[in-house]
């Protein structure tokens, strides 16, 4: 199907289009591409446009990032298809961030998938291809990461991640900064800095703050996060996303 | 991935996996799983269980096709996959109801793929495995149907249908009676029903009350049914469930 770029939804149907394309080349699972529809739901009801509140949550995110011993950011299947080029951008523009592969449904030959995808898009180190480690209180697959990566970090950037890792991340101490559509996944609900945005506007707004930050010279902290506040807000706009499309769209009327 | 029936979202994930499971033999296609993740966002903003409004849609639903003179239920892949025995039953409560395939991305192996799970779910006759007539006003694929089914329909039950579809059968004077979660979609938006219930859920319950009436021995008529305030309805469940899904999970205590 030929996609028009004055298609009002054109930008999502390029998103959805590119993401069938990596299924069919294995990148990413069935479950993948469900997933992917639940964020779209909600991408769709916030306007599919950044709010106030998740370009603050961005704007933390660069100065954890900069500001931690050992940033880490882990890559799926999906975020590998989607995002490859804005995590390489991330990568130049915090130095020392860590990239690993970390699969929820994982096989040797999806992890080189992944790591061929990051590399073709810049990407120097890929971590977590062949896993080290295991975090504990995670079943199987999910658990295992890299010994010089997640196991070590102190800040863990998980796009697109599900519950139960990030909370077990959570126990181990770590910071974790989530990006997730949903306000109310429990991905959300339980990251220390939940930034609710579609991937690859989250992506690149903190890759650009980044940069400036470095730019300006600062020295940036672990300041503190107000992630209730935060993930309050998304809510606001989502209904407000809810109240705006039904006045765009009348329901046609009766007939009789 | 084993699936405990104690899990708090057993149904969701039952149904997640059996459509990963059609999509691995071809019934489903990857559009089909995304198409899926959005609709399962808005049944879980609906608290996955079957309105007030929709009920009533329901009931609405089971009177329209009993007094439709040519009522048609178009099938696609996820149809199929999530509901084929659902639609058999439909079919044995609504005497003279066509079954007819319908695919948007349309292969004839995958029609062929549509028609088989719905002889083996008991439906004797299924229209549109080779179609015989056009919609007009629809481009290639989607616009084939069958010239004995929807071309002459006056009343046609659409699960899960695309809005440009909805909007042309609405357009060649067909009453439109559609099954979709999500209350903002062209979908919902056009038809002369819109049912936002889960498929499964609204299948059982349309064919349910078509049961209960014959045997009560109504005369069913095609009856006045307000959308825009069933829509508005659904919206507000959607918008109450935002509020108690929140309340429910609170967000994780901020460190420092």
């Amino acid at each position: 199907m030929r996609l028009s770029p004055r298609h009002p939804r054109y930008r999502s149907l390029l998103v959805r289009a590119r993401l069938a394309e990596a299924h069919r080349s294995g990148l990413v699972v069935p479950e993948g591409l469900i997933a992917q529809g639940r964020g779209e739901a909600f991408d769709y009801l916030l306007g599919e446009g950044t709010i106030p509140s998740a370009r603050r949550a961005e704007a933390t995110a660069a100065r954890w990032l900069l500001a931690a011993q050992r940033p880490v950011v882990s890559v799926n299947g999906n975020v590998a298809a989607l995002a490859a080029p804005e995590i390489a951008r991330l990568a130049r523009a915090v130095p020392g961030l860590g990239v690993e592969v970390n699969l929820f449904h994982r096989t040797p030959s999806r992890a080189r998938r992944v790591e061929r995808s990051l590399r073709r898009a810049g990407v120097r180190r890929v971590l977590g291809v062949r896993p080290t480690a295991r975090i504990p209180g995670l079943p199987s697959d999910r658990a295992w990461v890299d010994a010089e990566g997640i196991l070590v970090a102190d800040v863990c950037l998980v796009p697109l991640e599900d519950g139960d890792r990030t909370q077990a991340l959570r126990a181990l101490g770590k910071r974790v900064i989530a990006i997730d559509l949903n306000p109310l996944s429990r991905t959300s609900r339980s990251a220390d800095l939940p930034i609710v945005d579609e991937l690859t506007r989250a992506l690149a707004a903190i890759a650009a703050e980044a940069r400036r930050l470095r730019r300006v010279g600062a020295k940036p902290r672990l300041t503190r996060f107000d992630s209730a506040r935060s993930l309050e807000q998304a809510l606001f706009a989502i209904r407000r996303g809810l109240s705006r499309a039904a006045a765009r769209s009348p329901p046609s009327r009766a007939r009789r």
